[in-house]
């Protein structure tokens, strides 16, 4: 039985995404990040990033999403691309993109436009334009294929659909309308009967909803302040 | 015969690393980003995120410098942990603690505080804040093992090398003085013949060494402006 200690953010839910494809028995443990949760030695103890997600399997512990995805993805042998170097190459740099680009640029892009604590032009504008482009390559690829890959879901659509489902807090009210492909990748991940099973997690535990000074303390150590 | 597409910056300097350390014939192939060779059609067809590194193995294609670890590493068998689902999770965990911590706090931490136009007192708070806090995290493990998956030298230990020498330009001068750890693993690895190799990279083509007005539009598109 694999322990998965998440929340809601994007990035825990693309692994719930993926143990409902796997059809994997899990145990999901709830972490209020918002109520420091994260910070807690024996949470610390599983991923000293003192971040979500985490799961344990056996005597194996994986942090991080995207490592997460790949570690079973490999150890079940589904989602993943047919073997051969030109396949693997794809998969793992694409897998990347998201990883080192689509995640820290829209993360930093809602951090520095929802929750700084004064305007900051040149931090946003940075990001707006950094998040927009790194989802401009996205859409640009699936405008010629179904899916990140090509024709099969993998791992990749998974990895895209967990932030994807925060464009228009990222980008905007319009995003979805600059990026029709990755709404219609989003759209497809999202009628799959896992996704529908990954999102009924938000009715599950109940996570603290305000985001106040205690939460900006726990979330945002650098620079907690209350809000302007 | 791989061909490996690089400049001198931290993220392809881990790759000619690797390809040292196994001692793979490569052609390496100068991509100067200050006068905007990234931005090529015929490099963007292989990158469409106009970055370096890039390689080329035969009809496999495969950026973003993490991939390309793993890929090599996969491909030849070497500088990973032996089998099992454990060490698997924790290679996999610290190679993306690497990818998506490490990498963009350290980089943007980098932007903020040498390359944006005015003061940044909040963009550049909060970048220190974490990027010492992700380096932190990486001393104190190294405390405790000679490398970070322990007793054998990996890709991740290639990984943290490729950041850990641009530390005082990241932190200030006084960062090896915080992170003795780092420092040994740096000089570790820095002794190593296949690193010397890498770093020879340094004399065999020139690159723009100005970042002046040209290097800014072509590295920073979102805020292109001359330094205040």
């Amino acid at each position: 039985m694999i322990t998965f200690y998440y929340n809601l953010a994007p990035n825990p839910m693309k692994v719930a995404l993926l143990l409902e494809e796997l059809e994997l028995p899990y145990e999901a443990v709830p972490v209020d990040s918002r109520r420091g949760e994260q910070h807690a030695a024996a949470f610390k103890a599983l991923n000293p990033n003192a971040k979500l997600p985490v799961i344990v399997d056996g005597d194996a512990t994986v942090f991080d999403s995207n490592a997460i995805l790949l570690y079973l993805a490999e150890k079940t042998g589904r989602f993943l691309p047919k073997a051969g170097d030109r396949a693997r190459g794809e998969m793992l740099s694409w897998l990347m993109f998201v990883a080192t680009g689509i995640g820290p640029y829209s993360g930093q892009a809602v951090h520095f436009k929802h929750f700084a604590p004064k305007p900051q032009d040149y931090a946003v504008e940075r990001y707006d334009f950094e998040a927009a482009r790194h989802w401009g390559i996205v859409d640009a690829r699936l405008a010629e294929r179904s899916y990140m890959l090509g024709d099969e879901y993998s791992i990749v659509d998974m990895a895209v659909w967990g932030w994807a489902g925060r464009l228009p807090f990222v980008m905007g009210e319009d995003a979805w309308a600059k990026l029709p492909n990755v709404k219609r990748l989003f759209d497809a991940v999202g009628a799959r009967p896992a996704a529908q099973r990954a999102e009924a997690l938000k009715g599950r535990h109940s996570f603290k909803a305000e985001m106040d000074d205690e939460a900006r303390r726990h979330m945002f150590p650098a620079t907690a302040k209350p809000a302007a």
